[in-house]
């Protein structure tokens, strides 16, 4: 059963846990830090593909299909598929994923979408509704630069605070398991906007986001970063870590020693030029379905926050003056301390 | 708790009601059959403001702001919102709901978002996870033309299939609740995608996803239509109705005497010229918040099923040539014969 903690918080008797998992990225997320951390990578963007929206899709399926092979299931097997991505009326999930025959729940939380997947996916396992579910989500930085920014073809330069969407998808397989990490608890965030209008500094966009949430989830819970091996945010680069460490300055909690961004972790800021960091809903998502989960396996991790975030902007309200909203939803990860090995 | 029926549908114990609901629509609606139905209606397409898109955030906030006024809460009694709409990143909810302070689940499943809304918040419900949330959808006319097909001023002529996108909203406060309607059990469909690729025809890509939940639904309770006071379908119109009744036909249900269509109910066919019927989001939620809640308290409707219907295309994906993939998810709406009056 589910029950809340606190206002915002809710927790799992039932142990919702991650059966398995997969990652699929590009070529240049290939050669970043993580590179031997990933299941599988392209070199080329169109992965065989017309387009690059094809290419993305692909990369969900592919992930999905790894995923499944590892633990020996098949699509039938799978009771619901919680996907999103960040192309408009998230193609990227509905054309990877129509082929799949399995009940389909789709969500829209941008970048935010891998842990806005994963704490729905785990509410169905917990709750009854579902014996085994799956959480995916993509980006791809030719896909997203057309949408959000401009063409490829028109070779724009980049201003320093852009950040790099990430080309890459990760898959997490959930249900019941025994000596596997499971989602202890969620919290689902609020919309913060402050402000922001700058499209190429979505860090500072989500910054606050990733406070509020974090914020209420120490005070529902009554703990503090010290109590977790590392705190995760989805794509905050350089810019919005350094915003998100004045936020919850404010509020008495000090990150730093702590806290890792998964957008910092998955490129060489210092060769391969990707300015304020990387980004998309395939930067948490791939870094979640293999470093991390590497670490529980390895016994490095017991019990880490995970929290991506997401800024709700559209080309469209940009146009329009509007200023850029942004979500983010946390994860609580354990792994059973007896268990873990 | 909640629990597995056949292979898809999800029963639930604690019976998540509907607490309280409105609907907001627009001028045409107004002006047509269910015209008492409705809440609240806008005369100007803009509703005071800038633009269409903005327009439409207003339409959830208003559409929210009356339904929780009508039971006397505030934003601050609810856990958790879940919300999509038609626009690019769905921005028509995620600036509309904003300033509301509430944990957001955004979605995205076209025009079948008020059932997946509905479908979601109800399991937070009966699984103890929140006391009480919003689900809430919303689309208009304008800012679906101008994304989907032209530009209002372009004067283009609308072909004889094209269905009229409903500007309107419908929100539903959801919690446990006694002489209320709530929900007995959901089913979540699979994408189905027959190879239609007229984006003027989302009534035939739709058919065959609508025919897939309700057989499922069937199968997994032993059901047949006869059970049913009525079932209802979102937006399939005059053309992917008749459609869906030849796809059902070959699975020996029929459908005929027992089946309504928001999307023709909410026009005038003879009169208001909307071609294949109503469509978009906003069509299925303002029904349902408004006339079908209306036949629940009246004593008229008892058990019903409520099946919203979607068209994952994006104008992205029509340009690429690819078809039109369709989802729908089902609600099984009841109240208890002893306690309707």
């Amino acid at each position: 059963m589910a029950y809340k903690i606190g206002k915002r918080t809710i927790g799992f008797d039932n142990k919702p846990s991650i059966l398995s998992y997969a990652s699929v990225v590009g070529k240049k997320e290939h050669e970043g830090p993580l590179s031997q951390e990933f299941d599988y990578h392209i070199n080329d963007s169109f992965f065989g593909e017309e387009s690059f929206e094809k290419a993305e899709s692909k990369l969900q399926k592919t992930a999905i299909g790894i995923a499944l092979d590892k633990i020996g299931l098949k699509a039938e097997d799978i009771d619901n598929i919680f996907a999103g991505d960040l192309l408009n009326q998230c193609i990227g999930s509905s054309f990877g994923l129509r082929e799949l025959g399995i009940p389909f729940i789709g969500l829209y939380g941008a970048c935010s979408t891998m842990s806005l997947s994963t704490a729905l996916a785990s509410l169905f396992i917990d709750s009854g509704a579902a014996e085994k579910v799956i959480a995916v989500t993509s980006s791809h930085f030719c896909s997203a630069e057309r949408q959000y920014r401009f063409p490829l073809d028109y070779g724009s330069q980049r201003t320093p605070t852009a950040q790099w969407t990430v080309t890459g998808s990760g898959a997490l397989v959930l249900g019941k398991g025994k000596n596997k990490p499971y989602i202890n608890s969620i919290t689902f965030g609020e919309i913060e906007d402050y402000g922001i209008t700058d499209a190429n500094n979505m860090g500072a966009a989500m910054a606050p986001a990733a406070a509020s949430t974090l914020i209420h989830y120490f005070e529902d819970t009554g703990t503090t970063p010290q109590d977790y091996d590392v705190i995760y945010t989805g794509d905050l680069g350089y810019i919005g870590t350094q915003l998100l460490y004045e936020l919850t300055d404010e509020k008495g909690v000090d990150l730093r020693c702590k806290h890792s961004d998964c957008g910092n972790m998955i490129f060489r800021r210092e060769s391969q030029d990707v300015h304020g960091g990387g980004s998309g809903c395939g930067c948490s998502a791939s870094v979640l379905a293999s470093f991390i989960m590497h670490r529980f396996e390895d016994g490095n991790f017991k019990n880490i926050l995970f929290m991506s975030t997401g800024a709700l902007l559209s080309p469209t309200s940009t146009m329009q003056g509007e200023s850029i909203p942004g979500v983010a939803h946390l994860l609580n990860i354990k792994i059973d301390d007896e268990l873990s090995n």
